[in-house]
């Protein structure tokens, strides 16, 4: 199924085009954000604002502001009930061939707009066959150098399957290719940690920060092939689909199970806008 | 110093832009090439394009046809005495938004001219404090991801340095941010194994084709941060520079020692087309 932007801004001006010398092309040099606007609402904004911001620090690029981008945001998908919006955030042209940074670019923004699409139910997983390269200094990100989803992602395209699992090359449980993943081990909730590969998705931020503040702190854990085998529940996140249960793990059924179920139940309250979170 | 581009070609058309949709935005899911053009000759084009086609075959992507791109540096270099070309090719449009491939893309060619810029003499190298993170399904590929280069690259803007050493997650010593390198060691010949981490070079593949034509094999080594204090000689290389030999490492100041020499001198008759080399 081909969707395409239905409107896309570049540095605050409608265009479908940018520079073949911009950076983000060149050499990944950028962030991303996707971001769900219901009702003329940035879901999340907040956090993806914040994540925007870090990833920012941590590269090195100014970051841009956050008024304009809300504004801009705005405008992309005023009169749309529904919509999905990427932002992406280059380093702007490059001044010089090669890998420096002069100081002087000028970070651009790039925003797509996207029908939205309703989240599937329960999901179906595979183990991954690719592992993640561990880096600590990019670990968390965004950022745009995304090869090894890109090539996982492809593992399972035309399969039965929705999404794949990631461990790092030293065998840690990570993350999905687009998702941020929890487990349920002996009653208790795990998530990996994300400090040597993965991202750190917004809606995985949000909701143990929901979890945190509702008393049930939810572990960053050391997570290894084994443990899956002992899971009683499972499910994924990212920023559109909120918690999506996974009800098959690498052919083993999986329940929906009860901490899966009330946890949708209380994050549905965030994400309605129901309930004001600290996103501190 | 801005050095830009002189001469954009986008699928052979002249172009300064290209959609705010490819893959290569996206994702860094493509490849790049960095090609010395001599007096209409793109030096070591065999070489480049063995990558290229490796690296298409590696990622899923539809290699640009050899002659199409032949066509195309010449007519972007033509009249020009000396150019370097970076062609960059990017999976094309993304059919949809996120990581999954279509299977219907069309791969997008890039091609910018740039000025020449003669190579350094001696370089004075530092080691990196980033690590590389290590993946063996990009390892020696020269994708599109290249955070890494751009933040290692950072650590030595502004220094008396030319380059920086980058070791793997693992300690290996793997390549300098936009080079190669080689040792000597006990009066042997040594370079990192590419198999976890980094770019192969093609100037790398020549110069240990030409020294395996030559009955000096260069072994291709594990190497620790503990064998840089042995070493006797150590040279860089990349497509533009050739050989540079280091005369400054961590602090150190290293000869431009006799192999070192004794390659330059073979190498340039490689370079300079006086000599064929196989590439097979």
């Amino acid at each position: 199924v081909s969707v395409q932007p239905q409107s896309v801004l570049i540095d605050g001006v409608p265009a479908a085009s940018l520079p073949a010398t911009d950076r983000g092309l060149q050499y990944g040099d950028g962030l991303f954000e996707t971001i769900a606007v219901l009702a003329g609402r940035a879901r999340l904004w907040p956090w993806h604002l914040r994540r925007l911001g870090e990833g920012c620090a941590r590269l090195g690029l100014a970051a841009p502001e956050a008024s304009q981008l809300a504004a801009e945001v705005a405008a992309l998908t005023a009169g749309e009930a529904r919509a999905v919006v990427k932002l992406i955030v280059t380093r702007g042209d490059a001044r010089a061939r090669g890998y420096g940074v002069s100081g002087s670019e000028r970070t651009r923004r790039v925003l797509l707009r996207y029908p939205w699409a309703q989240p599937g139910a329960g999901a179906r997983v595979r183990l991954a066959r690719l592992r993640l390269g561990e880096n600590p200094a990019l670990a968390g990100l965004k950022h745009l150098n995304r090869l090894e989803q890109v090539l996982a992602r492809r593992e399972h395209t035309g399969s039965e399957y929705d999404e794949s699992l990631l461990f790092s090359s030293s065998g840690a449980l990570i993350s999905g290719t687009m998702t941020n993943v929890f487990l349920v081990r002996a009653g208790r909730l795990v998530t990996p940690r994300l400090d040597r590969c993965g991202v750190a998705g917004v809606m995985r931020a949000a909701l143990m920060a929901m979890a945190h503040a509702d008393g049930t702190d939810i572990e960053q854990g050391l997570l290894t092939e084994a443990d899956l085998e002992s899971c009683e529940e499972m499910f994924l996140t990212n920023a559109l689909t909120g918690i999506r249960p996974v009800t098959e793990l690498a052919g083993r059924a999986l329940p929906a199970g009860p901490l899966t179920q009330r946890l949708q139940r209380s994050l549905s309250e965030v994400l309605d806008g129901r309930r004001e979170l600290q996103h501190g």
